[in-house]
């Protein structure tokens, strides 16, 4: 499986790249395609220092929808209208969000679409069929990005298409020590996006670091 | 510091007043005093057996509030009003709320108010000036009447006043193994609500039982 990752430079998408193309073929997208480049430097450099291999290229946000089978929305939800406009193709690939909603006010609050979720408005704007899935959406890019330390935490995983989401989950699995749950419908997916901003207040007011969470 | 128990019968109540009833005096109500008092029985059998002490006392939920520092409402949320409506005196106690509205439909949903949440709910109907504060939402009934085993759970706790907060977080941390974590403002109460149902979902379709969270 070829994994693709839209918005893959910005520091999640960048960390995912390192981590994912130790492990299977990755392809990096970005509207700036030098940018692209620069992230699989970045993830080929890391993976040669460890003498790790490492499978990545890069290219625009549509090179990465046509090459993968399963597409990564690693972009802040402010740009998911205009990224995904731009795009052909995705109803026939497996879309995964990990995009949270949030505003920094005294706090950092939660702030879904009228839809409910972010997942929900993908569900609106994408063509129907298009099989989305809500993972990832609980883990510091920092985290992401500290190649060296294992991820221990656990990822709960919403969709509606039971074979997608099988998949994702295993792709969940395959990553550090990362451990993935079903986590029911698309339409929970507002729980868990809702998660990271109490986990950034949680971070704050405990002066804690990229806090993230472990179901027990 | 005496902590009073409204709803002390149902599972959630009476397993936190076997466990609370060790540590610190603890006041159980029920609107059927008969009730209350059975609960005190097996905090005192419960005890016993184990060759503790226990200081707890069952009476009315009117009798809880006038006895206590600090009032926890264990009941769900379809009962707040009416249980709320028939008590005087709650505007001089903390008031910690470990409700979550929701509902169980094809997998459980959050349900809540208008208002945002059972916090903000309570935040209305109580005086002004009430000390309200989330805390204990993600713990399961029977994990607080397994008393023979620890609870490691991390627990976020919102509210608005600090004094109030800091003395709920002290109890949280006297509690077994728990945690307590300030997770901001009443107004984000809502997400800690949500993770319940959230909860409830991992566990059903993951084949588990009584899952918690921790921040790691």
């Amino acid at each position: 499986m070829r994994v693709g990752i839209v918005g893959g430079t910005g520091e999640i998408g960048e960390g995912m790249a390192m981590r994912l193309s130790r492990i299977m073929d990755v392809c990096v997208g970005s509207r700036d395609i030098s940018k692209a480049r620069e992230t699989c430097d970045t993830c080929l450099f890391s993976a040669k220092e460890e003498g790790l291999d490492c499978s990545v290229e890069g290219g625009t946000n549509q090179d990465v929808v046509d090459g993968s089978d399963l597409v990564i929305l690693a972009i802040p939800f402010k740009h998911v209208q205009s990224t995904i406009q731009g795009l052909t193709g995705l109803d026939e690939k497996i879309v995964v969000s990990p995009i949270n909603p949030m505003e920094r006010r005294d706090c950092f609050v939660y702030t879904p679409p009228a839809e409910g979720s972010a997942a929900l408005y993908l569900q609106k704007i994408l063509p129907e069929g298009t099989r989305i899935c809500t993972a990832f959406n609980n883990i510091a890019g920092n985290r992401w990005r500290d190649i060296s330390s294992d991820l221990t935490y656990s990822v709960p995983v919403c969709g509606d298409d039971a074979e997608a989401k099988r998949i994702v989950m295993d792709l969940v699995d395959r990553i550090s020590l990362l451990k993935a749950y079903d986590a029911g419908p698309l339409s929970c997916s507002h729980i868990i996006e809702s998660i990271t901003p109490l986990l950034l207040n949680v971070a704050r007011y405990n002066r804690m670091k990229d806090v993230g969470i472990r179901f027990v």
